[in-house]
């Protein structure tokens, strides 16, 4: 097993992540190897361990209780495990290296030297966050050990490039199905053509003009898109039904129910023809949540580290999760958010110890 | 194994055919049962075997030669196998019944029963018809044995409800594919939809208006349409590529390259960007064939025996292969076509009799 060591300096360590491969359903690996440096690095720390995932808290009796929390899977490599360097070592370069690596790097090295925080601090490492919401490791924790959890304030070290991130946008997921009647190619005539079928959908698709919607402040972008298409059973066949997923991404000022609601007229209004429409994935937004006591003293602590003016945003995230658990919440983390998924996804050295600092001086104010 | 007997009526032996199940690349059981039978009921026959093919003839050195020929393959089985008898065991109800076992159930028991037919006569039974061109057992045979192909006319026994119908049309298949750029469909700004860009083509597709072609007094109904579209690698990435495959069913007034010009402009003139083009199927059609003299003799045995006028074939089949060996060739054969790959394919009983006695009276005369 892979031995970390977390009193290296933290760009250190999130290479050292980076270098145990962890793709969602694989992160066995990289949970021993934390609950493993834990034990020898911050024997401080009370930690319970749930399948995958660790729950890492003081016991100080502090008046106040932050949760820190970060996911420990990545969508799929693409040749871009192990790390490298670029830029004369300023730059990380890997799998993770933005989404999010370099924030659960900033959290262990914290974990391992913050024996004595000014707030008592709950750790949270888990598994499954890039793929469906069934399998959301946090959504499990919350389920499991909901007193674990219980927390003032949440600290999300998704990627910000180390500025705070309030709330967050919602998402939802569509398969619409259209209908039509097989018939053999050579007589088509004789049948309905369902690919044929998706085209007003797909036009109304291309058309659509996705809103942005200001909220508590902060301007939050949406999007509607097909990101499947399916359809069609052999070369000599009409095929009798064809599906588009489409995935909505919805501002925050929105329910679920009412994002759906959208989703339906758009489909409707699109002129499609004997259809049937199957939600497969729904996750509320989150508002920013910027006014909480705790919010403030938190981007106060940000600003003098060198983060800039808080903002939206836009991709979804589990601060939501914290949002339906009546906790507030924020993104803070290294790395440039359009670069998380992206095959030359890469992090500033400098992203990481401004994240490390911002947060220790808020932890131990 | 199971045991064919050839002299049992035709309806009958079509039955027994259904039982052998022969899925496209599962035609081992059934060649090795025909082979058997052919030894056991038919040793004035001169056998050979390719692969899952076999070549029937009889050597009685008659100035003319004939070649009639069926495929041993059928689509998957829907439920459908073995055989049923419905409408008071009038109709024979299978996978295969028409397409086209049925066909080859009078192959067959012609082939045990015309010790000295007036013409010599090739039967050729094959493998692999229904799926790629590649695989075309008659294709292989041709490549083979050209030799022992050679005829004078040919008769395919393709299913035409017991009529004669001339020529066929031409077929092939195209996979257009949209380019995109990938994003995480939080940012879909970041991207460019391929599947989005998908639109034009569908809706021009379905705009499209087929032509009806006349060649040589028979009519050809064409068919452009898509039968596969596919596009899209996770729930969050706007896709970089989505690919429709398009099948054209094109009159034998056109060669494969007019073919492919009419489709390319089709796709072009849709409007879509970004954009290649890919053929995986080129497949020529076959004029009607109708003034050779062995088939206006043919024609009047068919008629005869109860068949109507010839007319098209608007489904491509191998009569395009003995098109391009030079030998003019027909369809005919017991079933409706339209029933072809149906998951209630059923075939009356009276159409194979009747083509057994229209395909006797000519051979005998």
């Amino acid at each position: 097993m892979a031995a970390l060591d977390l009193t290296v300096p933290v760009d250190q360590l999130a290479a050292a992540l980076i270098d145990i491969p962890s793709v969602s359903g694989g992160e066995h690996a990289i949970a021993d190897a934390v609950e493993t440096a834990l034990a020898a690095h911050a024997p401080h720390l009370s930690v319970t361990r749930d399948g995958d995932a660790l729950i890492a808290r003081t016991e100080l009796g502090r008046p106040e209780r932050v949760l820190v929390a970060g996911h420990l899977d990545t969508v799929p490599i693409k040749d871009n495990v192990p790390h490298t360097w670029q830029d004369d070592g300023t730059t990380l370069v890997g799998r993770g290296s933005v989404d999010m690596k370099a924030g659960v790097a900033v959290m262990l090295s914290l974990a391992a030297q913050l024996t004595e925080p000014a707030r008592d601090v709950t750790w949270v490492l888990y598994d499954h966050e890039e793929v469906e919401e069934s399998k959301n490791g946090l959504g499990r924790l919350s389920r499991h050990h909901p007193h674990l959890l219980e927390a003032d304030f949440a600290v999300l070290g998704e990627p910000t490039s180390a500025t705070i991130e309030g709330g967050c946008n919602g998402t939802l997921r569509a398969d619409i199905t259209v209908r039509g009647r097989a018939a053999h190619s050579a007589r088509a005539w004789k049948g309905v053509n369902a690919i044929h079928g998706l085209a007003p959908l797909l036009t109304a698709l291309a058309a659509y003009e996705p809103a942005t919607v200001t909220v508590d402040g902060l301007e939050y972008r949406e999007g509607l898109n097909a990101v499947g298409v399916r359809g069609g059973i052999a070369g000599n066949v009409i095929p009798d039904a064809a599906t588009v997923t489409v995935n909505y991404r919805f501002a925050p000022d929105k329910s679920v129910a009412e994002a759906q609601a959208h989703v339906e007229a758009v489909v409707a209004g699109s002129g499609i023809a004997d259809y049937s429409l199957e939600w497969t994935d729904l996750a509320a937004g989150c508002r920013p949540g910027l006014d909480a006591e705790l919010a403030r003293s938190f981007a106060a602590s940000v600003a003098a580290a060198g983060g800039g003016a808080p903002r939206a945003k836009v991709g979804w995230t589990d601060v939501a999760r914290f949002g339906a658990l009546g906790i507030p919440a924020v993104n803070y983390g290294p790395g440039d958010p359009e670069l998380a998924h992206a095959d030359d996804e890469r992090c500033p050295a400098s992203d990481i110890h401004a994240c490390r600092a911002g947060l220790e001086a808020w932890l131990t104010a």
